[in-house]
């Protein structure tokens, strides 16, 4: 079977719709893909990038950006409520995203998250928050969270996003095919995966 | 019929399939398209951007377009060729193109244009280019340019670039329907017209 790695950071808000979608589309087109989570900040940050997200320090673009995933939240039927807080810290949801990776939970993890952060106004920073949506996935939330935490996960995520930077990867969502063709954005979700196919 | 603005630049490489897909697609959707030459470069400047296109200082990304914008010419038949020199000067043009547009040749000459320099590495801030351009779309080239360069003109595609401006456009190929809302890039183009007909 064709594989795809996605790539996706919990703070990128059109990642949001690429995850909710990619399941449905991977299944539909016959690839098997690997959920990737990474730090886009960290390459932000290394490029000498401004440590707040480009849709804050480019507010005309960020305006469009928020009425653009409006209609494209539309289109897909997802929930959208703008966040009170963007871009939020992701970097527990990542470091809980990459154990649940490990096992079986990791994508309804991560949806769970993006809808938490896009849909329902919740913080998705915030441990409690991380502990609750572990709860819904059917996960006992302490024992992830301490796992989380230690330094075989973190050392775990940030080889991923030095290896997310080696691709050329520099936003999210990205999707990687085997023979190393990048696409990146949802919008580019359909021909990743037809490229993966061909 | 309904109506849409098509605002795009010459310097801006994503422009070049959105302006030669244009004609068609609009015909097919039954939407009346105003093709508005500006200046992006004065919008990157008052938001205090670097002077050089984004896709150079920001080095992985400049990397992907031209990738992706590769992909995409194939994927439309269209043809690719990476200019040696980028961005390039789109004054000229972009000036010759207001007047176009007041006549039957504006679009003849911007897909002319467009195809010139990402598909033939022509020049297109040379003003012998230029003449060759409008000489292959029919137009005695001399009085075209004296008049492109004018305060008139000067003063026209001021006060269009001021409009994208104050439409919050940030990027180019940018859609705006009469009812205001405002699309970014060739990938928007088919989500354009349909909100345009609505």
């Amino acid at each position: 079977m064709p594989t795809l790695d996605f790539w996706f950071e919990f703070a990128s808000t059109y990642s949001y719709p690429a995850a909710m979608r990619m399941a449905g589309r991977a299944e539909q087109a016959g690839v098997d893909v690997r959920w990737r989570p990474f730090l886009l900040g960290a390459i932000f940050k290394q490029q000498g990038w401004p440590a707040d997200s480009p849709f804050n320090w480019q507010p005309a673009k960020g305006r469009y950006m928020w009425r653009d995933l409006e209609r494209i939240c539309a289109h897909f039927g997802l929930g959208f409520r703008q966040p009170e807080t963007f871009p939020q810290s992701s970097l527990l949801a990542a470091r809980v995203a990459t154990v649940g990776m490990e096992h079986d939970w990791g994508q309804d993890f991560a949806r769970a998250v993006y809808r938490a952060e896009f849909a329902q106004g919740r913080q998705i920073g915030n441990r409690a928050v991380i502990a609750l949506l572990l709860n819904d996935v059917g996960v006992d939330p302490e024992p992830v969270l301490a796992y989380a935490e230690t330094d075989v996960i973190k050392a775990k995520l940030r080889r991923e996003t030095e290896e997310a930077q080696r691709l050329g990867i520099f936003g999210a969502p990205s999707f990687v095919t085997a023979d190393g063709e990048l696409f990146w954005g949802n919008d580019r979700l359909e021909a990743a995966l037809a490229w993966a196919n061909r």
